[in-house]
């Protein structure tokens, strides 16, 4: 919905999109952490809560891969389902609207109304075709300097607390190394310091998936007209990596599958009989691709690979010595994409830096997605 | 080479291919456990050792998903890369020659000699068309029948051991359950009653991915004209699987690639720099391309996925007190395709229906490819 409507914003600095909260922000241009500069630059956020005079009560919320900014639905304060972070957000919640100014931007790169390669090149002039892969390569520290300038336009000074979890986190763990001095409060979720070998091979064999889909045309594909099947395939993988063995055994274990009439991405016939775990990948998928774009996942998967919060300093001491904030880091039991021995030994390496930092770790089956699970125990540690 | 002088012996019931110790055996029909039947059934099979006058030294070995016939080279003995169990057979090791008569057969619907989705289809006619996806389903228990068939020939009446891991692994514990009167000693490596639902969904995001490849056609491609990138990328993804984060990171961590001359299996460019893991993943797919059949890939593993040690029986306990057979069960401490808790359940469960059963874990960081890896402790166990 979001990005079909980017196009009428197209010339206006700011807009108020009637069905939801969503607002946009256009700049001139964004210097590159690889090189070169992208512009114009929009971003698509939300907001919640109000902004004081000092402009030092804001908090900025950071999402994962295929998250948006709808971190919180003010219809729906309480349905978990409609908003990402819904039940972390609003009065009396860890991310308390009536005391603070809560933002949350689609991230650089992506497909919910923020420029990415879905949008139109301007180099293009009057052929108005989208950048694709001509998209120039993100990285996190551009994304966080598209946030920067966000809220430095929203009147923010500092920001009382940045907070993500995935690769929302590595772009709050990214905000408190690089502007130390504008962040008080860093809340790290399932993040680590740069990934692991076997979590970049999954990235990867998502990536060639979607390439590999005929429809997908070196990203040159028409708005609809995209690799579904590559980028299901894709979704398929990366919901296994979010969960875990013990998840996937107490949900599906071997049972024969309920809905046998959701097709599997290519489309092929069952060989033998379809379990369960089966169909709940193919409808993952499925979704997915109603409401996320191929090339946006190349960009921003890749930009999570290649995220190092060393990368630019001496060494990873270094980069971590800068952190002024206090930093709280979430880790979760049976997270295998980010493991939590590694989001431990994060913290740790911060606190013997002499940082203020905690390490709580979610007892949790749910894998990497406990995140966006967990609610209880997500407000228990927010709350530390 | 293998499966292309298949043709050659067409018409022969036994026949030595002269490059390797590689025979075949052709029998008219094979009853199928999901009904129907197949035949001809040709086993290509390789053997060392001496079969004794009472036919009850033999040894059947089971192979994994991509693995041969070809477990152990008498030309390299010491080799570990020209043949999979290379070096735990031979005289003096754990599957002695000396005192054996080691068997290996390729599996049904396998690809190096033996009846497979790339045999040529007898109701075909003149027109010589292979089964592609006309191929039946088959299951662990239907490999167990056709070997069964092909050791009765060979004038086997009983086993000494049959030893495999893996899918061989399936192979073997089938064997002990389904005629147990026949087995003396089980090795069931890496191999558990069941998959779990984890690995269900990595093996279907595998197959989604062959059928993905728009070269696949259905199965109906020509030889050597298949599905190459999406037999990669199934190749790139179970590659992960077998191995575990640990291994991954002692041997690739960050590191950038040292061989950027491979190319992805789609031949995309990469996005920004490369990682070591992702030239290994590339050259792991490439590999598998040249020596396996797509269509194999998705009969097998589809098998793999299938498998339940207690189909057919009202339960597991009713199929685990058939053994008679001392059992042998051998885990992975890191293997997280077939878990080493689950392995160690299963032992303990045959031993508390009274079986003669071992558990031994390896303790190595290789994941589930640990069996064909570490030679020094599988020695050791196989000896115990």
């Amino acid at each position: 919905m979001v990005a079909q409507l980017e196009h009428h914003l197209a010339g206006s600095n700011q807009t108020q999109v009637a069905s939801t909260n969503l607002f946009t922000y256009t700049f001139d241009s964004l210097p590159l952490q690889r090189g070169g500069q992208l512009g114009p630059v929009t971003l698509a956020y939300e907001t919640w809560g109000t902004l004081n005079a000092e402009g030092d009560n804001a908090i900025l919320i950071t999402h994962a891969l295929t998250g948006n900014a709808h971190a919180h639905d003010i219809v729906h304060p309480d349905d978990p389902k409609v908003a990402w972070w819904n039940l972390l957000i609003g009065p009396g919640r860890p991310f308390d609207t009536t005391r603070y100014f809560v933002v949350c931007s689609n991230v650089l790169g992506g497909y919910n109304g923020s420029t990415g390669p879905s949008s139109i090149d301007p180099r293009s002039g009057r052929g108005e075709r989208p950048y694709a892969m001509r998209f120039p390569l993100i990285t996190i520290r551009d994304m966080v300097n598209a946030q920067r300038i966000l809220i430095e336009h929203l009147g923010v000074r500092q920001l009382a607390m940045v907070a993500g979890g995935s690769i929302g986190g590595q772009q709050a763990l990214d905000w408190a190394v690089t502007y130390p001095e504008l962040v008080r409060k860093t809340i790290v979720v399932a993040a680590t310091a740069a990934l692991t070998a076997q979590a970049i091979a999954f990235s990867e064999v998502q990536r060639q998936a979607i390439m590999l889909d005929p429809l997908w045309q070196g990203g040159d594909y028409a708005p609809g007209q995209g690799p579904a099947a590559g980028l299901a395939i894709a979704r398929m993988l990366a919901m296994i990596t979010y969960q875990s063995e013990e998840a996937m055994e107490m949900r599906f274990a071997r049972q024969p599958a309920q809905h046998s009439g959701i097709p599997s991405p290519t489309h092929s016939a069952d060989l033998g009989d379809r379990f369960d775990v089966e169909s709940y990948l193919y409808y993952q998928g499925q979704s997915l691709v109603r409401r996320f774009d191929a090339n946006s996942y190349l960009y921003i998967s890749r930009a999570m690979d290649l995220y190092n919060v060393s990368e630019g300093y001496p060494s990873l001491e270094a980069a971590l010595r800068r952190i002024r904030s206090k930093a709280l880091f979430i880790g979760i039991r049976s997270d295998f994409l980010f493991p939590a021995a590694h989001v431990r030994k994060l913290a740790d390496q911060v606190r013997s830096l002499g940082g203020d930092s905690t390490y709580v770790e979610l007892d949790s089956p749910h894998g990497h997605d406990a995140f966006l699970k967990e609610w209880e125990q997500m407000t228990n540690a927010l709350n530390m």
